[in-house]
C-alpha cells in the first residue's frame, strides 16, 4: 500500500463505514474448542479471527502482551499474524511502550520497523522523549495513553493538577504539539464523562476507544467521540467479537459478531439519536 | 539458585558490597572494533559484558529494547543473554511495561515466568492494575517508575498535585500498599533534589537509581539515597563500563572500569563525607 498510514486509515474508514477496531487478544485460557492453550493455538485463533472479522473493521489492533508471553516463538507468532492483517487494513500494535529517548528509538524500530505496524500505543510517563523516536518513522500513527479503562486507571491520570486531572493535561499536551493528524489519543469507554469531556476539550486529535462491550462502556457514545477534526477514531472491540462462540462455529459466529459491532459503530446508528446502542450483551459478553 | 530474589539481591550485595548494578543497552550503532551492527553483534556484546564486568556488580539490568529492535531473533537473543547472567547474580529485565490486568499478567509471563527475571521495571500510569499481575509471582522484584532520569522526565512527573509532585504520589502509593521489600522505585540521578526528597520521604523501598555517568548524574549521592530500609539499593551504569573502550581492548576494559565503579559505589566510599565522587570522567564517557 502507497501513502501514509493517515491515508490508509482514511481510506479503510470510508470503504467499512464504520468506526470498528477489531482487538486482538488471544488469551490461552479462552481458546474456542479445538484449539491449545499453547503459541501455536493464540496464533491460530488471531489468524482466524482476522480472517473472519477484519472484513468488517476499519483497523485492527493486536495486543503484544498475548504474544511476547511465549517469548521469541511468542514474537515469531506476532511477526506471522502482524502479516495476516490484510495490507488495506490498518494495523495497530498495542505494546503501550514508554521508556526514554534510546530505548523508545529502539521500540520503534521493533513495532514501526521490523513488524511494519501503522499505528502504535504509547505511555506518556516519560513526556516526549519516550514519544518522539516513534513520530520520526515519519508516517505513522501514534495513540498516546490519556485515560485508559481499567478499574485503577484514575489512580494517577485523575489526580488534579492545577485545578485539571492528569490526562486532560495529557491530551492539550499532546493536541498543541502534534498536530499534523499522526498523534491520537487512548480514552476509555469506561469512563464516560472523561471521554465527553476529553472531546470537547481537544477537538483535533483521534481517539482510540477501548472499554466496549465486555468492559462496559457505551459503544454508541464512544464511536460519538473517537472521531477527531484531524482524524478518524477507532473504538475497539475484542471480547464481543472473539468470544461470540467457544465452539467449534467461532469462526463464523466472529465475523457475524464483527458485522454487527461494525454496523453498531457507523455512521447511521450514530447519528440517530433515537437508537442508543450498547455491545456489552453481544455473544454473552 | 533458592531463596527469594530479594535474598538472593541481600546475599549478592553483602558479597559484593557495591550498589552497582550493570546496565546491558546494547546499541547496534556503538558496538566495539570488531562487532557487526546486528542482532549477533549485539548479543556478543552483552555476553562479553556480563563475563567482564558481572563479578563487579551486584545485579545485571538488561533493558529489553535493544533486542526487541530485531524481533523474534532478537528475543531468542534476549533469552540466551538472560541466560548468560549467573545464577548468584539477580537480573532485572527493563521493559517498562505498563498495561492492564490481563495484558500485565501476559507480561509477567514472558518476563518473570519464560525469562525467569529476579525483577522487573513497571510504568505506574495505569495504576495498581499494571503492577499486581508483577507481584502475583510471589518471590520477585517490582521496580516502579517514580522519577525518571531523562530530559522530559518532568513534564508529567513533577506535575504538582495536592501541592506535591506526581512522582511523591506514586513514591508513597508504592510505599504505603506494598510494604514487605518487593517493590522498588526507579529515581533518576539527573534529578538530586528530587532523589533526595524521595528517599526522605519514602524510606522504606530501595531505588533503582539510573543516570549516573553519561547522564550526569552524582554517583556518591545516587549511591548514599539507593537503600531502602527494607532493602538494598542499586544504581546503575552502562556506558561508563560499556564504552570504556571501543578498541579491541573493550573486555578488558569493561572490566577494569566495572571495578572502579563497584568501588566508587562502595560502603567505604560512600561513607566518607570527605571524597564526593563521580563517574562521569570514567572512559571519557
Amino acid at each position: 500500500m502507497s501513502g501514509t498510514a493517515l491515508e490508509r486509515l482514511r481510506a479503510r474508514r470510508a470503504a467499512v463505514g464504520s468506526a470498528l477496531c477489531l482487538g486482538i487478544d488471544p488469551h490461552p485460557d479462552a481458546l474456542p474448542d479445538g484449539l491449545e492453550p499453547t503459541v501455536e493455538g493464540i496464533e491460530a485463533f488471531a489468524r482466524g479471527l482476522i480472517e473472519a472479522a477484519a472484513p468488517h473493521a476499519s483497523a485492527v489492533k493486536i495486543n503484544v502482551a498475548f504474544f511476547e508471553a511465549f517469548g521469541s516463538p511468542g514474537w515469531a507468532a506476532l511477526e506471522r499474524t502482524r502479516a495476516d492483517v490484510p495490507r488495506d487494513v490498518p494495523c495497530i500494535l498495542d505494546a503501550k511502550r514508554g521508556d526514554i529517548a534510546s530505548s523508545a528509538e529502539r521500540y520503534a524500530a521493533a513495532l514501526l520497523g521490523h513488524l511494519d505496524a501503522d499505528g502504535v500505543t504509547v505511555s506518556p510517563y516519560l513526556g516526549e522523549d519516550a514519544v518522539e523516536p516513534f513520530l520520526a518513522t515519519g508516517d505513522r500513527l501514534v495513540y498516546v495513553l490519556a485515560r485508559t479503562s481499567n478499574p485503577s486507571a484514575a489512580r494517577f491520570q485523575s489526580l488534579p493538577a492545577n485545578g485539571e486531572p492528569i490526562h486532560l493535561h495529557v491530551a492539550r499536551w499532546a493536541a498543541e504539539r502534534w498536530t499534523d493528524g499522526r498523534v491520537g489519543l487512548v480514552v476509555g469507554a469506561t469512563a464516560p464523562d472523561e471521554l465527553a469531556r476529553l472531546r470537547e476539550t481537544v477537538p483535533g486529535p483521534a481517539f482510540l476507544v477501548p472499554g466496549v462491550g465486555a468492559q462496559g462502556g457505551d459503544a454508541g457514545a464512544a464511536a460519538r467521540a473517537a472521531d477527531g477534526t484531524w482524524s478518524p477514531g477507532l473504538v475497539n472491540v475484542s471480547r464481543a467479537i472473539a468470544l461470540a462462540s467457544r465452539g467449534n462455529d467461532w469462526r463464523a459466529a466472529a465475523a457475524a459478531a464483527a458485522s454487527v459491532q461494525s454496523a453498531l459503530l457507523s455512521g447511521a446508528v450514530l447519528h440517530s439519536e433515537a437508537s442508543p446502542v450498547r455491545t456489552a450483551k453481544i455473544g454473552g459478553i
